[in-house]
């Protein structure tokens, strides 16, 4: 079983025009994928914004929470936000899981687009059997550019409703819990 | 197969010591579940809060994003927000729904007691086999009081990580998002 580390990517993302961009943090965003990843025993949360002032607003967030007096107000806060490390680049990311070769790449799109991609039932399958760390991409803005998906390993499929809606907006921190889930829940929830 | 509405309820929820409170309405909540809702062809998402003045901010932000500045600016908002119902109480809910006896009521609780609960397997047959509308309700704060739960049809499992961390605190934008792809999503996804 693979040990399993996400990454929410603020650059390079797109916007609505498909444009390449860097957004802004979220404060709740850093709350919701570290809840859902600490239910789904993810090892680390990385935080990745190229800009300082950035890095700097998001490790401020995870110290009141970590050790600060949002830890001595809400104690259940505590473990999530310790999994969260903020970086300025991708890089940094697979450089701290031990370098690219030690490193499964998942990337996640709500497009459709000419892209090959992994069924989760297959992702499910293979991240259970590898011994390398499995890293999961989330992009905010209107999703990762196209490099990120390129370089990825895997690339998941869209997710889409049972009813075929054809709806694929989903908030970020929707999108990472229904991944995590699928990937990581038990089989018989 | 049932239609599906979902309900966020703000009063009578619990608060960290247990005691029934009335919590504020988080702007992102609207928009995260609005958007889960429409992605898994939920037919409407109600936001239940006692307080008008809580209610008529609910409406306002309904208002911005259907037909307003907001729906210009991000045209995928509308389809999900236009699903926005805001109402006093539970019992508005079912009222609204064609009354209690039409409806399959099903909730969602983190914690873990004395209650029978259901799988996730078997109420996804039980959805997909009734023809009452199906009402899931999520609570905010620490969660729906005990008297929702006992009312309900169908007392939903705790959603757990494949690795028994036993972490339990999702966000409800979160829960929200797991709960519609177990009892909705592509069985093959």
């Amino acid at each position: 079983m693979s040990s399993v580390a996400i990454a929410l990517v603020h650059h390079p993302v797109l916007d609505r025009q498909g444009a390449v961009i860097t957004t802004a943090i979220t404060n709740l965003d850093l709350h919701d994928l570290a809840r859902s990843a600490c239910t789904y025993g993810v090892r680390a949360f990385f935080v990745v914004h190229p800009v300082l002032a950035q890095r700097e607003l998001a490790l401020r967030v995870k110290t009141h929470w970590v050790g600060g007096s949002g830890a001595r107000r809400i104690p259940t806060r505590e473990p999530a936000m310790a999994l969260v490390d903020v970086v300025a680049s991708l890089d940094d990311v697979l450089v701290a899981l031990g370098g690219r070769a030690r490193v499964d790449v998942y990337a996640t799109s709500a497009r459709n687009d000419e892209r090959h991609v992994t069924t989760y039932a297959d992702a499910r399958a293979r991240l259970a059997a590898s011994e390398r760390t499995s890293l999961v991409l989330f992009g905010t803005g209107w999703g990762l550019a196209g490099p990120l998906l390129d370089d990825a390993d895997v690339l998941l499929a869209p997710i889409s409703g049972a009813n075929e809606t054809g709806y694929n907006h989903l908030s970020v921190r929707a999108a990472c819990a229904i991944v995590l889930d699928r990937l990581l829940g038990r089989a018989n929830g």
